[in-house]
């Protein structure tokens, strides 16, 4: 990226947040199962600001994939509300909330039937591949009364 | 940090955006004067992710401080309106317009005058200190009519 500035105005196009000129990715994790969801890249990261600062957005009822794997992120919800899995439970979740997502922590964000759910996710641009669930994980996911009737995979 | 998840919940207090648990630091630029702004550090960035997440609000009519630097920013608007100061012009802002500030290039953001503005900006977690601009910026900023009516120093 030059040293120039780079302003994204911000579009509501039929109930969905978009920016100018920025395009729309449908969003499909590697070999993972998600609905309803899209990601916009805001920001792909730089050497002096080493973060991807990616938008994803969800339809009501829709949900990012299933995964884990060794790079964090940090979430921060922009619209609407929803529930988010972190490991070992699901959380309530809504607009403003902050959520940093740990190492090979499982996690799944489920937007409320009744909502669109939009979070910023910041991520750094060098990092490993998401992992689905393999028998195991998702054996031990299922067994948690707390998470196995929110997970889709 | 450790490697958990950590999970700030949102709260409205009297009007202002906060986190439960979070400190709300009066925003005081080194030496620069700035009104009405509040800071909270949303996460301090790690080597796994080299950001550091703010979120800084400010009052009606309120501003940050007028400076430059090496470091970058990204600034994502998250309520109300205002403008903000991009090197030679001021550009009218509102609720998730995305912002790229490169190196060296003088900024101030303006909440309007019945509105709050709230925005995130991401910044690596080490970093150059702001620089006020010295006489002959400050001129240069005075002899554009585009900025001169709006830049408080």
């Amino acid at each position: 990226m030059s040293n120039e500035a780079v302003f994204l105005e911000h579009l509501l196009e039929n109930s969905a947040y978009r920016w100018k000129d920025l395009p729309v990715k449908a969003y499909t994790a590697a070999g993972t199962q998600s609905r309803g969801m899209t990601k916009q890249i805001l920001f792909e990261g730089t050497d002096m600001l080493p973060t991807e600062i990616r938008y994803f957005e969800s339809e009501p009822g829709g949900y990012s994939a299933l995964e884990a794997h060794e790079h964090v992120h940090h979430v921060i919800i922009m619209r609407g509300s929803g529930h988010a899995l972190l490991g070992d439970h699901v959380h309530p979740i809504t607009t403003y909330d902050s959520i940093h997502i740990p190492s090979w922590t499982y996690h799944q964000f489920y937007a409320a039937a009744d909502s669109y759910l939009g979070f910023l996710c910041m991520v750094h641009p060098q990092r490993d591949r998401p992992k689905r669930p393999d028998e195991e994980a998702l054996k031990s996911l299922l067994s948690n009364p707390a998470v196995k009737d929110w997970i889709r995979y």
